[in-house]
């Protein structure tokens, strides 16, 4: 292994090495995974320009030092966690900011560390919506597109890789991809930025992004609905895509534990009571306050009309559409609510399959644990299911539980990771969701952009 | 090279050896260029399953048999088309047909060679929409695909690249990668099919697809409005996003030579009469036939009111529909206005930047050939501009104008091919667009995902 003393040389002070632990502390964990103890780092990078990248890079290459790519660490799998290998932690922090707005391309560039909330607010300034929306808004831009995250309004929106016109990213070796396009239509050869969205950095590191911005919203309307079983819940989107067109921007389905949990667990008065068999919350972002909450509340009543929801609450103010998201997202309150700790599952199955699917995980859970307390939500439009396994002395250890999961997701031919990556938490069980062609395929990948792996090894694949 | 007949055996009547040039010749030619006269393909497949085209691969790699796969050849850059080494053809008009619709999850599982068409029919006969829309509708899914289509809808539903959720594909050597997904939401690993899917054959051959389906829009929209200048074109576009936010499915540009060229070069009263500085077809699709026209009316009503429209005629009928949207569809029409025949280009410019862009096109053919007849049109939205330049004895040879302007496309950083693809004929200029860097990281995924080079030897790269 080289001296990293020589990278230090090289770059200058914005090279730590030797670091004490502390100090490396907030590098060694993000959300969801710790470090092994085992992983001691050379040192941490902190670059501000994509030509002290390409050095840092083109410099571990030739010397065969391992790179760990950092973005927010607010990822929930490990993708930004240094393994056993020794290795330099490449921090983006220092390469913070918005470039430019392009007003008439509706496009944005910007530098791979700067915060989703520093994105939302910048647009939001120009008088743009970046619509790309999740709890960890202190994530990093680059780290969104890296794992091509995605949220509460996938369905309107798409995902992160939807969002991204060109990337700037710079390969194992450090070459300096510049494919800062700024217009949707572009078929100049290979798309080569899709190589380094959703990839987690085994393939190269995100520098900049220009991103998609869309028009401000006008309207908002907010609905919370409850219905009796999930094939209600499939009628029902249905009639939303349908009578909503280009509108719905969420529709976020929670089982009755969950509501129960977002609820009366934390001292709330349900908007509906408890008792039916599933809940909907559904939400349009419109261009016409003075027709679109018309338009929404008549499909809500036809499907009431129709028999496929039982009953049914519209936001009529700021404070209670607060007071209904507040239920979706209370994972964010899960302590309070005494369910933590707890194991998460992000796993896709089609939306038609995915209420069939909920009640066979929780039946083979209770089969092995049967006080197992389990809470079950989800982004249905998407095929996106969350499970939430409540970790007590009543259940099994994290491992068997993986294993349960994620070999049923398998035997339902399921997705088992659907917006929160692989990293090295998943990475066992990826072979569930691939086929061994598909893996092979990325192995060549691999090797060919990164021929001595020192792009965040142990990663991915 | 191998004997040809050896495939014949293995694969049966489905291959074509030594066929006569007639025969061959709807193979030798799609919409915009003609195989050289010393391309003579040793034969023609016509696999029917995914498993014969892997058996043709792999024998095909084996004797390093170049191969062309061919979807419906309604291409303009040649992407299908056999160049001058001997080659296998590789039809795929017998992989045919829809195999599944799934309404939950809004999804259609299609083969290589279904026509646009056909799926535009099956998804309308299931209560859906597939969106993607282009003048050639014979072309195979598949084709859409591998040269990642555009057309005019792009701007609501975005490209084909955007309309896939799943691909099969075989590799050069016969490797069957099925990444039929179906879920919005799959971050397992590296995103496979972004390879397959604008890289016009090169990477892989392209078996089957799940598409992504619309709802069925309850309502249609449609303008046509004149304005002064470009700049007054892009205020009225952020006026008609902000204000149609969701609903706009179309915002076509028309310079006036195009304007005069679609209406009284045909022989049609125009709608507005012509001597204004630039015309835009505007059309919205959505979901409350009750409200959508008044509040598209208003959106135009105010830009008038503004200032930045000069003068609008919104459509009162399905009749008045159809005579708009065949003023922009003119191209179709072109040897009975009398511009045929004629050289097309297909660039993309950020959308504020393409009236000045235009303006120095025309400028510099101008400088060159005073007499020159170009005629501009785009879909602005997009930053994509088309320009028609009549080959007439007063302008240059089509290798002159190619130079003269993707050069031009070159120095404004722009975008040599929006939505056409490379193949054989825009190859030349790809450096136009793409970086040296860019070009030899494509070399590099071609080298490993082909290495012997027989996948559409002589495209794109």
């Amino acid at each position: 292994m080289a001296d990293i003393a020589e990278l230090q040389a090289l770059i200058g002070a914005k090279v730590v090495l030797k670091a004490e632990d502390a100090y490396l502390a907030k590098h060694m964990v993000d959300t969801g995974v710790t470090a092994p103890a085992d992983a001691k780092p050379l040192g941490v990078a902190y670059p501000s320009t994509t030509e002290e990248v390409s050095r840092i890079l083109a410099w571990c290459n030739a010397n065969d030092v391992p790179v760990v790519p950092q973005g927010g660490m607010t990822g929930l799998v490990g993708g930004g966690v240094p393994t056993s290998t020794p290795s330099l932690i490449l921090s983006m922090e220092r390469m913070r900011g918005v470039e430019e707005i392009d007003a008439g391309s509706a496009a944005m560039t910007v530098r791979a560390g700067t915060t989703l909330a520093e994105v939302q607010a910048a647009a939001d300034q120009a008088g743009f919506l970046f619509p790309l929306d999740l709890g960890g808004r202190s994530a990093h831009i680059a780290g969104n597109a890296s794992t091509n995250a995605g949220g509460n309004r996938v369905l309107r929106f798409g995902m992160m890789r939807d969002l991204i016109l060109g990337v700037e990213a710079v390969l194992a070796d450090g070459t300096v991809i510049s494919s800062l396009n700024k217009v949707i239509k572009n078929n100049t050869g290979y798309d080569l930025k899709q190589l380094f969205i959703g990839s987690e950095g085994t393939l190269g590191v995100i520098t900049r992004l220009v991103l998609k911005l869309y028009p401000k919203p006008r309207s908002q309307c907010l609905g919370l609905v409850a219905l009796d079983d999930y094939p209600a819940v499939v009628e029902f989107l249905g009639r939303c895509r349908e009578g909503l067109s280009g509108q719905l921007s969420a529709f976020e389905v929670m089982w009755p534990g969950f509501y129960r949990t977002g609820t009366v667990a934390l001292g709330r008065k349900p908007p509906i009571d408890l008792g039916y068999g599933v809940y909907v919350l559904v939400e349009t972002m419109g261009s016409d306050p003075d027709t679109d909450q018309a338009r929404f509340e008549s499909v809500i009543d036809a499907a009431i009309e129709a028999g496929a929801v039982k009953e049914a609450v519209v936001a009529r103010s700021g404070q209670q559409t607060k007071e209904i998201w507040a239920i979706r997202d209370c994972p964010g309150e899960f302590t309070a609510a005494g369910h933590n700790p707890q194991l998460g599952f992000d796993v896709s199955i089609p939306t038609a399959k995915i209420g069939d699917f909920a009640a066979e995980v929780d039946a083979l859970l209770k089969s092995h644990w049967p006080e197992v307390k389990a809470l079950y939500f989800g982004h249905a439009a998407d095929g996106n299911l969350h499970v939430s396994v409540h970790l007590d002395d009543k259940v099994g250890t994290e491992e068997e539980m993986d294993d349960l999961i994620y070999g049923l997701v398998g035997r339902w031919r399921g997705v088992i990771s659907a917006e929160h990556g692989i990293g090295v938490h998943k990475r066992p069980y990826l072979k569930h969701s691939r086929s061994e062609a598909e893996l092979a395929l990325m192995r060549t990948l691999k090797r060919a952009m990164d021929p001595k792996g020192i792009l965040n090894p142990g990663k991915v694949i």
